[in-house]
């Protein structure tokens, strides 16, 4: 049940270092397909890696185009741009959706972690109205209240994405490196890198 | 054959404004659908409007991807997001490819003065090796020298993005506009907006 460290989340976790002066340097780029067949892009926060896991959290509201995106392909690709490091990660791979009705009491664990790792204010977001209705100018939620003890409503949504392929480009120093990884019969991943042109 | 300016266009061109200390502020990410399905997202350099138009430029190398995704699937999404100003622009539309192939002049001189538009040292990355293969060592593109009154090389491709749907949020002040289009029976399009929920 080992998981071998993906070459590329040391570049990764050097890079987040090097920027977490910034405001924004947790903000990324989550592109999907929609229903529609066609790509769809938004800002998101990243929510720390799964212990001894590649894989990525990221925290959504249920109610968003991109459950529907992702119900209908589970692929997605990060596109993550550190302004201060001039670093590029482009991170390919599946997205798990947990959500209330998971049944899986493993992931439900980790969506209830998810959730109470989250500010108060953040949480009180998923009280709100429906994210990308038309706007009743009801009163904003931040008026609700929350009981910080509770546990995590309907629309609050884990995504975990479990990378593929990492396309890494610095900027700086003008160097790419791709990493792609293989699974083996035991559904390990292994990876291997190359160096590509910029 | 007059172009109606787009609503959303002057919010972006206040960004622009706003965020313009910044040497990011002209970047952002673009989603495409690559030929195996799976969505393909990376960070690019917006290089203006066309004149008197909605549609958007960016410079690239038709050696990468994103021209044999946009082949395969014309739609594309923007995301922008300005990390001064905390507002981000998703913008979705169709993306013409204007290559040296091109059958169009009008749109083959757009491409030429792209090219002249771009510095020296821009052009000079259109001569180097093919990006995303393999790297031999081979020495950087910098050692070749351009004549910098000759046209654009082969390689050198324009992108003209003709938005027809726009989301804008605004983190600020927690308030998000949704903009459509629709076209007439003469091709103009006609814009109208709503106010979304964050």
């Amino acid at each position: 049940m080992g998981t071998v460290t993906a070459p590329w989340k040391q570049l990764l976790l050097n890079a987040l270092d090097s920027n977490s002066a910034l405001k924004h340097y947790s903000f990324f780029q989550l592109a999907t397909i929609g229903s529609n067949g066609r790509p769809s892009n938004r800002t998101v926060v990243f929510r720390g890696f799964e212990e001894n896991s590649n894989k990525m959290r990221i925290n959504t509201d249920c109610r968003t185009h991109k459950i529907d995106d992702l119900k209908h392909c589970p692929f997605a690709e990060i596109c993550w741009y550190f302004t201060d490091s001039w670093e590029q990660f482009r991170i390919n791979g599946r997205i798990d959706v947990v959500d209330g009705l998971c049944l899986d009491p493993l992931k439900l664990q980790q969506r209830e972690k998810a959730w109470f790792a989250s500010s108060v204010k953040s949480r009180l977001q998923y009280l709100g109205p429906n994210p990308g209705l038309p706007s009743l100018g009801e009163q904003s939620s931040s008026e609700s209240s929350l009981d910080p003890s509770a546990g995590p409503v309907d629309a609050f949504c884990l995504l975990v994405l479990d990378p593929d392929q990492v396309d890494y480009l610095n900027l700086k120093i003008n160097e790419r490196l791709t990493f792609s990884s293989r699974q083996n019969i035991n559904g390990e991943k292994f990876w291997s890198s190359e160096r590509i042109n910029p």
